[in-house]
């Protein structure tokens, strides 16, 4: 499934062969590096959770990549986070110039949009671009790292770092299993049950995130370790320490696999989905 | 109707006494700062010329500003244009910092889509995202900053210059035409003359950019004149002349003013954005 997600995003993307080939390989670089996938396996996840495998799933699956491709490379950029490194290669801005970063991540954000206007039409073709436009704006995504940034050597309270994470990483993974279970026709319900589910997933992926930058090495997470704690920002460990991060971990788990009970073994990759982002090495 | 475009604007943008307050001033500065609304006047002038007035033509019009304005915050940051000067006042990053202003565009850019998507629902709902989509990526505006970065210190065609400009500048003036249409509900004829005088009056806008960084003075044009040449940047008056750069855009606004003839006088504030597109002073 993690190659069904690459061959739709190679697809999707711009040929590196068309003008302008440097926005073009900029592009493709920021997106086809690997990475783990987790937003494009929820949509797949979320749809299977209803039934539905089929191509109507691939336009939201490559979107929610698309735009958290962007993120990162403009995340990496000097002006944010700085850092050179990203999933054990070189960042964008540090082979393409910054100028040519910035653009590409632009030219990724309308992409995602795009794509999902292009879909074949569904009756939930308007819903699915308002939830995608919605998680990444400034109540979403953007919002998100801005409230990182004003946190950057403040001392935040563990609600305040909860809400900062619900946006900045908890929006887009929220986004990315409503557009699978919109893609699938889902009903008020389900969608209640959903979105209980990845609200709790996007945290607990993010608790898991600040537990190994404490863990880590940079080899095995691709990225530089003991980054956030070096550049004075508020981690779950940092706040309530490193055993009850984990005991928070185990919470939010428990909290996803219950949401998505009623649904039964259709659930099932969801609920792998769900045990990967407590137990991920990287 | 300018003022028309400032209040659907200064509504359609967050709040500044809400979270995360930088992020939401940030994004209102930049848009509401002035401008010259050209963007916005298109989208109310192609509905007008098909008999639409209503409010269908608010989140179009608020769409391309919105698009606009994050390209301007985006361009001139130090990795791009690096701009102290906008609109007669200090740019985005100047006053917000690099970060904030890296993502105010970013966010700015979300809420286009987000707010084209929330609009009333509208048989060509659909259409319009997709025409936005394609007008601010890779084939688009991003696509033409991208060959406008690879051109700098090049020397340009006349025919790689107008076409740089048709996407840097042009794709999104012809998507504000074609989404004002898209709103009245305009028919495939209709829409072929309009996407006509787009292209014209576009490409017609962007030789008096060049003309006025000759001729301009930093007070009046509200940015930095002379910025074109000093960057080694390719302008229409360095590669065919002034005299001929002039001729140029008296035959544009003829080919505008044409393509518009059939649709008579509900057409009178498409061709008088024309004429103001070649003569105006900043």
């Amino acid at each position: 499934m993690i190659r069904r997600a690459d061959q739709a995003l190679a697809q999707a993307l711009p040929s590196e062969q068309l003008p302008p080939e440097p926005l073009h390989r900029a592009m493709r670089y920021a997106v086809l590096g690997g990475g783990k996938r987790l937003r494009p396996l929820l949509v797949y996840a979320a749809g299977a959770a209803l039934g539905e495998h089929g191509p109507a799933l691939d336009p939201p699956a490559c979107a929610v990549e698309l735009i958290h491709a962007y993120s990162l490379v403009h995340d990496d950029l000097p002006a944010m986070d700085d850092d050179a490194l990203r999933r054990g290669r070189p960042t964008c801005h540090i082979v393409f110039g910054e100028a040519m970063a910035i653009l590409a991540g632009d030219a990724l954000q309308a992409l995602a949009f795009e794509l999902l206007a292009n879909a074949p039409i569904h009756t939930n073709s308007l819903d699915m671009l308002r939830v995608l436009g919605r998680a990444c704006g400034a109540e979403g995504m953007a919002g998100g790292q801005a409230l990182d940034l004003a946190a950057v050597g403040r001392k935040l309270e563990l609600h305040e770092l909860e809400h900062m994470h619900a946006c900045k990483t908890g929006a887009l993974i929220r986004a990315s299993v409503r557009l699978g279970a919109l893609a699938a026709g889902a009903d008020a319900t389900t969608l209640d049950a959903l979105e209980r589910y990845a609200h709790a997933v996007g945290l607990a992926f993010q608790v898991r995130d600040d537990i190994l930058d404490v863990e880590g090495e940079s080899a095995v997470i691709g990225k530089t370790a003991g980054k956030d704690a070096a550049a004075d920002k508020p981690t779950f460990p940092s706040i309530i320490g490193l055993g009850a991060s984990r005991a928070r971990l185990d919470e939010l788990i428990c909290d996803a696999l219950v949401a998505i009970e009623p649904l039964g073994d259709r659930a099932a990759l969801l609920a792998e989905l769900a045990r990967y982002a407590a137990a991920r090495h990287h």
